[in-house]
Formats: C-alpha cells, sequence, structure tokens
C-alpha cells in the first residue's frame, strides 16, 4: 500500500513522500526500511532521529524530530489502530450455520450470523445481527443477545443471561455460572441456589477463561465498555462501572462495586461488598479490603495510597538494617522496652 | 405464593398475615413491597425496623423487632436458601440422550439421566442415576461416576478418575489432568508420567475453570462435601478434608494435605507438603509456606497468626515514619551502628 | 514384572534377588512389600534402612545403606520415571479420526493421527505425524503443528498459531487468543487489532486452561522445552526461554523476556516489558516489577534477592515490636522526631 492511500484511508496529514511502498506496521524497535510505526509521547521522541522505518504517525509537535515520511495526528496510538486493521483484516468466518450446530427451533437468530460446528444454542435464546459464534459455544436457554456478538470456541454462556450490542467474548470464557454460596447447616453445607442473572452492557470484551458468575439474586452487572483480560474472576452480585480495565487473573469477591474508567492491574483481589469510586487505578497484584474513594492510585496488600506503598516497600528489604539500628540504640542507651529482645 | 403457603412448605411458625402474597425472595437492602427477606444475626436487625418486606424469616429472638409478617426460623440463612429454591426451581433439562452425543457402546449410564448435544463418553465409563450431562462434556475412557452427578458445559474429566454421588461440576472445570511434573535430565526437562487419578468424595462441587490435577502416583483426593471456586488451581497428590472452601484463585501446590472445615480466601497459595490442619482460615490472598496447626486463623505471605497481621499490616504504610524516628534518635543521640545511613 | 527385567529394560545394574515379582512403584512414603521406590538424595537416605520395599532405585554412592535389593543409578529420579511408564503406559488412543470431527477439505494431517469425536480442524491447518487429538478441540485456519501432538479435550488453537514437533497441551488451554490492548478515545475505548501470533517450539508442554496470547504485531514466543503448569496466563509479545518453568497461576503482563532455564513459582507475576536473565528463579506469589539479571533468586513482592526477603518477611511479623521500642527510646531520651506520634 502506498503511504498516500494509508493517509487518505485514515483521513490524515502527508509530510514527504506518498508514494512510498509501505509494507506493513510494525514496533518502532522492531522497524524495517518499509514499516510504518507510530510515537505516542515524547518518551520515544529519541527514536523518531533514528528510526529506519519509512513512515511514522505523530503529533504535529513531535513532527519536526522525524526523519523520514510523516502523518500528522491528534492521537498517534488511535490512528496506528486503524493501520493495523487496514493491512490485517480481522479473520471473520463468512455468514452461515454449519449443518453440525444444533440449535432449538424456538431460538431466534439475526441476519448475517456465522454459527461454526457443534455450537449449541439452546431453547428460547434471541440472538441479534452478524453474529459471529465459532465452533463449540454452548449458549444454555433462554440467553438474550444483541447484534454484532463476536464469541469464540469453548465459550460458555449460561441460561437467562443477558448480553448487549457489539460484544466479543474470547475463548474458553464462562458467563452465569453459579455464585459461590454455602451456608452451614450442622455438619453439612448447604448450597444457596444462585437464582441471579448476569447482564452485560455493550461493547464489552471478556477474555480467554474468564470467569463471571451469576448472582445469588439479582444481576451481577458488566457496564457498558468494560474490559476483563484473560483468567479474571467477578463474583455474583458484582458490579463493574462503564469502561472499567481488568488485567489477566484479578478477581472480585461477592457484591464489589467498582466505579467506572478503573484500572485493575493484573493478580490483583478486592474483597467482597467493598465499594471502588471513580477512576481508580491499582497496581498489580494489590489486594483492596475495603471501600476506597474516587481516584485514588493504590498498591499493596492491604492496598494503600501509591506513594505510602512506594515508600514502604521501598524500605522493606531494609527492615533487617533498621532493627539493627534499633538495637544498637537499646545497646548503647540502655534503654531497653519491655519486648523481648532478638 | 401466600405466605402461609411458604410457611406450610418449610415448616415454619408464622406471626402475622399468612394470605399475604409474597411476589418473591430478596436481599434485605433491596427489598419491595412484595418481598420476604432473611434477617441471620443481630447485626442486621435494625433493618427489621424499617424494612418495607412483606414477610421476614428471623430467630426466635430477634422476631419482636420486626414490622412486618414474621417467619420463626433456628436458621434464617438456610430457610431462606430453601425460599430461593420454592420461588426458582433450579435449571434441569428433562431426561434424555441427545441425538448428537457420541457414548462408548460399553459405557453404562444410570436411568433417568440428561445427556447434552456433543458431549462424548469414553469406553468403560459407568455413570449412576439421574445424571445431567450438559452439552460439550468430554469423559474419558474408565471413569467412574456416582448417583445425582451434575455436570455443566465444557468440563473435561479424565481417564480413571473416580466421582462420588451428587457431585457438582461448572463449566470448563478439568478434573484429571497431568500433574506439573519434571525431572532434569543433562540439557533436557523429562516429563514424570502421572499415572495416579483423582478421587472425588460425595458432595463435592467445583467451579468453572477450575483445574484438580491428577496424581503422579496414587490419588489426589476431595473428601466429602469439599467446595471449590472458579479457577482455584488444585495440584497432583493433595488431599483436601471434607468440607474445606476454596475460594476463586486459590492454589495448592503438590502433596499439600488439608484438614476438615478449613476456608480459604480468594487467590491464598499453599505451598507442597504442607499440612494444615481442622478449620483453619486463611485470609486472601495469604502465602503458606509451611504446616498450619488447626483452628488457626491466618493471613500475609508468608502467612502468620491474623492479629500479628493485622498489626504488622496497619504499621506497614508506616515504615517510612519509624526510618525516620530512628534517624531522628540516632542523630540526636550521636550513636549510629555500623549498618550504613540512610 | 520380575526386577532383573527391569533391570534390563532400564539398562541398570542389580544387587540383590532379581526373581523378586514387582508390583508397582510407588513414593518411599507410602511403599508396601512389592514396591519399586527410589532415593534422590542423602536427605531421604535414612528411608533406605527402614522401608519395606521390595527394591530400590538409587545412587551407587548410598546403595550400601539400603535394605533391600537395589538398581544402581546416576540419575535416580529420571530411571524412576521410566519405571512409571513402563508400569503405567500412557493411555493413548488408536489411530483414527471419528467420523464425528469436522475436518476442513484442504487440511493436511499426517499419518498416524487420533482424532476424537467433535474436534473441528480449520481450513489450511496443517498437522504433522502421529497426533492425538482429543474430542473437542477447535483448531482455527492456518494453524501449522509438528509431528507427535498431543492436544487434550477443549483445548482452542486460534488462526495462524505455529506449533513444533513433540508439544503437549492440556486440557481447556487457548493459544493465541487476542492479546488485551485498547487505547482511549475520549469517552471510549477501542481496540487494538492483535495481528500478531504464538509460536510455539518443540516439546513445550501446556497445562489445562492455560492461555497464551497472540501478539499484537510479530509473535508471542515459547522456546524449545518451555513448561507451564495450570491456569497460567502468558501476554501478548512475549518470550520465554529455552526450558524455563512457570507453575500454576503464574502470569507474565505483556512484552516480558524471560531467559532460559527460569523457574516461576505459583501464583508469580511479572511486570510488562521486564527483562528475566536467565537461570532465574522466583519464589510463589512474587511480584516481579522490573528487569532481574541472570542467575538471580528472588521473592517478595516488589521482588528482592531472596537472602533479603527471608530476613524482611520474618520480621513482619515484628514490626509492632519495633515500633514500641522506637517508642520507648524517645520516651527515656525525651527525642522525639516532628513525625507524629502513635
Amino acid at each position: 500500500m502506498k503511504l498516500k492511500q494509508i493517509a487518505q484511508r485514515l483521513g490524515l496529514d502527508l509530510t514527504g513522500d506518498g508514494e512510498l511502498e509501505i509494507a506493513g506496521p510494525a514496533p518502532i524497535e522492531a522497524a524495517t526500511t518499509g514499516s510504518i510505526v507510530f510515537v505516542s509521547g515524547p518518551r520515544y521522541a529519541g527514536e523518531l532521529e533514528s528510526t529506519c522505518a519509512a513512515a511514522v504517525i505523530v503529533t504535529a509537535e513531535l513532527a519536526p524530530r522525524a526523519r523520514c515520511a510523516v502523518l500528522i495526528s491528534n492521537d498517534p496510538a488511535f490512528d496506528f489502530a486503524r493501520v493495523l486493521e487496514l493491512f490485517h483484516p480481522p479473520y471473520r468466518p463468512d455468514p452461515g450455520i454449519d449443518h453440525n450446530a444444533s440449535i432449538a427451533n424456538d431460538a431466534e437468530i439475526g441476519e448475517g450470523a456465522f454459527i461454526g460446528a457443534f455450537t449449541v444454542i439452546g431453547a428460547g435464546v434471541a440472538i441479534g445481527r452478524n453474529a459471529v459464534i465459532h465452533p463449540h459455544v454452548t449458549i444454555y436457554p433462554g440467553a438474550k443477545i444483541g447484534d454484532d456478538f463476536i464469541c469464540h470456541s469453548h465459550v460458555s454462556i449460561r441460561e437467562q443471561v443477558t448480553i448487549g450490542n457489539r460484544v466479543t467474548i474470547l475463548n474458553g470464557a464462562v458467563i452465569g455460572a453459579d455464585g459461590f454460596g454455602f451456608v452451614q447447616r450442622g455438619n453439612d453445607l448447604v448450597k444457596v441456589p444462585q437464582v441471579g442473572t448476569v447482564i452485560i452492557e455493550d461493547e464489552v470484551e471478556i477474555g480467554a477463561n474468564t470467569t463471571v458468575d451469576r448472582a445469588t439474586m439479582g444481576a451481577t452487572i458488566l457496564r457498558r465498555g468494560v474490559k476483563l483480560d484473560n483468567l479474571v474472576h467477578i463474583g455474583h452480585n458484582c458490579e463493574i462501572g462503564e469502561y472499567s480495565r481488568f488485567a489477566a487473573q484479578a478477581g472480585l469477591a461477592g457484591s464489589t462495586k467498582i466505579g467506572k474508567w478503573c484500572q485493575f492491574g493484573g493478580q490483583t483481589g478486592c474483597a467482597d461488598h467493598a465499594k471502588i469510586g471513580d477512576r481508580v487505578m491499582v497496581v498489580a497484584q494489590s489486594g483492596i479490603p475495603h471501600d476506597v474513594p474516587e481516584n485514588s492510585v493504590i498498591g499493596g496488600t492491604p492496598a494503600m495510597d501509591i506513594r505510602a506503598w512506594r515508600r514502604s516497600s521501598a524500605l522493606a528489604p531494609r527492615l533487617p538494617e533498621l532493627a539493627r539500628r534499633i538495637r544498637a540504640l537499646e545497646t548503647r542507651t540502655g534503654i531497653r522496652s519491655d519486648s523481648k529482645s532478638e
């Protein structure tokens, strides 16, 4: 593709030779002579001067530092994502229903759907238009799903779950399995029936082998634009606000309420019934035992303010030294508290 | 359903208007005028006086505080679970074997079974009565399974695994995959054949996408009533005592022995070969490096007594302050130990 | 099997009665009178004198301490693994393609393959010789796979993924799902197309329900001999060096580079773009925020040298005591820094 064609498709101003043949997009550190790359901020501006790429997508401000052709963008990361799509249209099977799919007679499936081999669609299921449902998906009876659904192999969608438009679910995820609830009854544990459901709003993406449990009563809710990475666990009755993101292996215990635009790092956890405000950011592996006000940036287990956590964790390796210094003070002053000595 | 019908079905004494029409169960904080709710202890007793619910299940002791109709119960949480079931009978397909299931000729399947589309049941498998096996389950050859088995879609049950009565396995769980064992042999890693199995006793429930590995030799054992949440990992040769519970994303390394009635929080881990006594409770995200005596309540990584952990973790954010105070003492007294200064 | 037959099959020297009938291998702590066991080092040598086993595999050095028949081995753990295989040949279905498999017309499958019921093999897929592909596997179009592939039920292998020879993938693993990448665009999150792939070299083993994401651009790479346990997450664009091992529930964020022969404990995590040298060992539950030099042994979150971590974590429960001792020094000397008091 010629550079001028890319500029035209993206609607971006071009500086340099539009006739350049572009081989494809690349990360700037792996660029070759035919690559188009992007630079999103001053941190990488130095590479503008040394890259061998054919062209770079960059802001007007940084553009003068580039030694190659330039596409001027207000949002280089976004426009680069569009270049990725130009060169690599996503894999999408043609519409059609595999003769090996098992679809209930009363299931309603909108026009334009692809449904793969061995997929099972239960009684009373309704699915909107343009669905792409790969092989080996199981949709239990009564689930309702919107338009433009993309669902990869081995996903389970349990009974009565509701899913909005433009939702993507990656391989092996489980939506609406029973929440984890038991009551002790003498020498027995009795299961609390999990009679609620899951509601997933528009434009949610759910990662591979992630689990979102149905509510005990009511609904577990993922609001518009929520993104879950792989192997995430969302407990029963949680509610996650719009556009919040959870990195891999994060987990929420039951009845947690998460605000909008939060970012949870990998392997983070949050206690049941905690309320987390909007735009909270959580460092990887942190554990949140209680409510957190909006706009907080937190880390550690139990989680604390990020600055306190950085200072505290920097001192952790020095605990033995601090203990020695206390002992030296005690020895030299002759002052010893009643605590047992080391 | 009228309140008096509920009282009759549950065998509970009723105070108030038995003719009340009950719309359904609800958590007390979300009750509406037709709801039946429960209060399990004094902590929520205040809500008894303000709830708009039609009826409440409560102990005799707290009953006088309620301003609505009352069902008297020795165990309100248990009786409320039964109300949930009354109003929402669990989804259970009618018996019958889907013509798209693939069942070995010599597999024995007890009466009353439902077997869903595309489920695979291997040679020599035996399954008891009243099984509900959803679509897309794979049961490898030689597995033996008791009565009243409930198995959701995409579960894998590996060869020769033994499963008791009234066991429930949620979607995507894997029972009996190879344990993780390799020996270094020069510049190679050689797999240790995992020739053992998994034994699951009666009334176990296993969560979505959880993995229980087969033993290297012998058996990985889940005793009666064990409950595993989602995405839990149980390593080869572990043995979990009766009625112990593991919240989501907890993990046990190999050959761990867990007592009865333990409760492991979410994202907890336990080292290989550790022995954990009965009734041990483990705070979420804790890591257990060694044996733990019965009745312990522990937290932290490495796990310690819960009181020590609470005090210690409360001080963690104040480490920088403690370090400053040590330095001030050193400066003012002129005493410095030979440790390098800050 | 007679002991002399085992000695012959393994090529080991025998001391004692070769006519002994061996019932099977066992761990030394569970040996019975017909067992063959092994002892790998001096730590277990005491058991050589008390075991009731019929025979033991042991080094020449320790052999004199055994009170039973002995097979002399330079590498007892390795030779014992071979005994396990002698007595328990792995379950391996006979070659043949189930008539319920769904295989694209242009897929190339080498000789000797077993392909189970309902497995789906997409257009353009190529698979080498002697594959064992259990039921309910989905291989998306364009994947290329080498010889001696073993793939268990419910595995998803996404489009264009490349897999080498002698690779084993356990149940439910997902290879090549989209990496987790979104860019904020006003009040929206836009998905970054994940147009890269996954490359898995020879002799890799991947555990149950583990996820290995495809690269944003380029490839996520698992080098020869890498072993991943269950529920592990490997983010987009990671590269893992030869023979590195990851225990269950470990996770790597995006673009992490791991050296050769590393060992990551269970539930460990590593930040994006970190570079970890060869032969690094990581204690379970540790979190690695940055680069780590080769041969390091590290623990904690954030991870530090193992000795510092051991000393530091031993002091963690004593933080309250240290705080008291500081206060006592302050009180008795009359020195107080300007920090707020406890």
